[in-house]
């Protein structure tokens, strides 16, 4: 384990084993030191390598979170907060060593407000069970970033978004207020439950997608949404990927109440064809959703489908029962699996951009011209009503000479997100993965976010290496 | 002027001094210090005296922002931005002197993107003009606080909203990317111009409502809606104030796409319809406007009356045709001027708290009890839809025992707001005249605020004095 130098007075080793002697002694069982728990906890899921914490605490309550972290501070020890260890771009992992701070236990409704519209949980609530709690109350928690393990915390430290964005907004568009533990301890709740507030500076803003960084997020006040009526689901296949995303800007051009808006390319549709014994045209395929009443979801539906018609849709079906929704889509749905199906044995670097919609056909055109020059397997999904894709590249695992061209193919697909005034990440993050990108994105705004870092973290204990270099 | 013993070497006045004298050099007649003009740069609206700086500087540049305030960190001297003057809480008084940054001259419309839904203006662009070079695009910038005037840098700083909030958002919600001046005059672009991002920290939304304090926004970039097909405007008015609140939580539970929903208590119903010689019931009336396809304007007016009627509204009007729906919203814009008109020689303490929405009802009503016991008269207008409400307070200039005692009354409906989970100010802001109130809604998190402030404006020279004591 690396030693932090700049901010240790004592050897971080014995510093780390005092503060973990300390937190075994009051958590007991909830301090874990053992390897596998351990291994769990660092980064699982793409080509960053885990760095496994030295020990794994689990709080029940915000109380607790503040006494571990409060013990991290005394000891100068990291303290990285972890959810369910979705994320893709290193965030949980610990290579400074350091205390894994897991909030799963924490995963409580806490308090639900109907008529307002909005709940309050615990960190650790997965959002797949949240709206399995919201079945009866004609209520909903619409950010669907792909995964219903995905903790509502780690959702908003992240700033997660995905296939319904579009209609729903981002987790920025739908966390209220939070509660979090700051890296000396106190707690601090950022907004109360009005809908909107002009007072003082936005903090809840300011922490979610800070991942960590700036404070551990223990409890979150979010907006609910009325379960639609009626939900449409459409699948429309077309010529070329252009008449795709000009179909897309026109309908989001006349204001559509489009609630998601999926583009498979036809590489993906061939992997799912063969997943999922389907027989979609290997076509650029838009897969999608729409809510409203009957009658507006209905008409909906029809402008949407005269517009692809015009810009060459080779085919459009629609459905609103919902076994035949769930036949339509699930090319959509299983699109991940189908593809590591489809090419057994590799792994994946799953990366993301997100450009003006304007430019996502260009951008997607030339990473396809990109993967094709430098003999790539990457199938592309994205969500094309927000300008966001994902690229899933393949590569054997322990090939360094393959990863590394395939992370300079990621790197290049970020710097051409960037020059299209886009973004190198959409929806993962930052982490230890994108470093570099977000200094090439952002610039001396980089800087502002390392003073607040440096304001509000001076030990540098919280999630240390992620963000920053 | 008060010095500011803590930050300044030297005497204030002789910085001051010389930095004016080097920034009337450098910019000859866009430097005043002309008394009138130097008064027009202090608050005027309500109750907080006019504190005017010494200095107005007229920009015309992000590069000019940063020289100006440049000057001002060398010499230590208070600068305050400046829109167009119409906030309501001391936002741009000069409580310790210093130069006035006056941005009207940065009113251009940089660039339109009408595929991708956003354009970027300079701060210094009237909201209203913005709408008027937006006319023939099909496009709109829908945030109104009420006034034409108001510029878009104004209403990012303060993190307006108004009207339209419960279908567009506000500030937060419709602001994309902003570039602005720090305190030690770098320039930073906060985000590109995707609909989303991911990476880092959200330097956006902590500068919306920033006040000035934390840097000096010089570019905005909007998202922008498409003109709805069909508006629709109507009127309800309702036996009961817990009736009109109940019809509101009822449509916006069922997802009605509410576009404006605005409350006028009796009081102020008399008054507009003595000014504009109307004959409205002197009842709780709500203001409404849907905006959509015909068809479903026409499905959302239908069941929106339907949900009034049941409630017990005695009276529903709607059109769809422009003079008539001017006419029929003609009483709500021109509430504020009715009401000076009705109470000639008055001055109003303009206040606002926003409360969940299920709590509006409680808290107009306890409100309304409050003005009662205290013999006070203060007419009520609500955004109701987001639980934002304004009360007018009228009271004798001069009379400083009636000042205190609606200061008390101000202050009475904050704590109201804030005791239900509501906050102090929906959309007016902090300035000088809620710092106490700000510390009493949000406790330790208002140290966290001013951490932040302290890193990025060690010298304390941006706008001092506002949201902090």
């Amino acid at each position: 384990m690396a030693s932090d130098a700049s901010t240790a007075d004592i050897p971080l080793s014995e510093a780390l084993s005092a503060a973990i002697a300390l937190l075994k002694q009051r958590f007991g069982e909830r301090l874990v030191t053992h390897d596998g728990i351990r291994r769990q906890h660092a980064h699982t899921l793409t080509w960053i390598d885990g760095q496994p914490p030295d020990a794994v605490a689990f709080a029940e309550t915000t109380e607790e979170v503040a006494e571990i972290v409060g013990v991290a501070a005394r000891y100068r020890v990291p303290i990285i907060a972890f959810g369910a260890g979705t994320s893709l771009e290193g965030h949980v992992n610990a290579p400074r060593g350091g205390i894994c701070l897991d909030l799963s236990c924490m995963d409580n409704l806490l308090r639900l407000n109907a008529e307002d519209l909005d709940c309050t949980v615990q960190a650790g609530m997965p959002r797949g069970r949240l709206n399995t709690y919201l079945r009866d109350t004609g209520l909903f928690f619409p950010v669907d970033p792909g995964t219903e393990e995905a903790t509502i915390g780690g959702m908003a430290s992240t700033r997660a978004s995905g296939t319904t964005t579009v209609r729903y907004g981002t987790m920025r568009d739908n966390v209220l207020a939070l509660k979090a533990v700051l890296a000396d301890g106190r707690i601090i709740e950022t907004a109360g439950r009005a809908r909107k507030s002009a007072a003082g500076y936005d903090l809840t803003h300011l922490l979610v997608g800070s991942e960590g960084t700036l404070g551990i997020i223990t409890e979150v006040t979010l907006r609910l949404h009325g379960v639609p009526e009626c939900v449409v689901a459409a699948v429309a296949s077309f010529p070329t990927l252009a008449s795709a995303c000009d179909t897309t800007l026109a309908a989001i051009a006349m204001g559509l109440g489009l609630a998601r808006i999926e583009l498979l390319d036809p590489l993906t549709i061939g992997a799912v064809n063969k997943h999922a014994g389907l027989a979609l045209a290997p076509l650029p395929t838009l897969f999608l959703e729409f809510h409203g009443t009957p009658e507006a979801a209905k008409e909906q539906v029809a402008t949407f489908e005269e517009l692809a018609r015009s810009e060459g849709a080779t085919r459009f079906t629609s459905a609103t029962d919902e076994a035949e929704r769930k036949r339509l889509w699930k090319a959509r749905h299983e699109a991940l699996w189908a593809v590591r199906e489809a090419w057994p044995g590799l792994a994946m670097l799953i990366t993301d951009v997100c450009v003006p919609v304007s430019r996502l056909a260009e951008c997607v055109a030339e990473t396809e011209v990109d993967i094709t020059a430098n003999g790539l397997t990457a199938p592309i999904v994205g969500h094309v009503g927000d300008g966001n894709f994902h690229a899933l590249a393949l590569h054997s695992p322990g090939d360094t000479e393959q990863l590394a061209q395939i992370r300079g193919f990621a790197e290049r697909l970020a710097a051409r997100a960037i020059a299209m005034e886009g973004t190198c990440t959409g929806e993962h993050g930052i982490g230890q993965g994108k470093r570099e990108l977000l200094r090439l994105e952002r610039g001396e705004a980089v800087n502002v976010m390392a003073s607040i870092k440096n304001a509000l973290d001076p030990l540098g204990i919280l999630n240390p290496d992620k963000i920053f270099n």
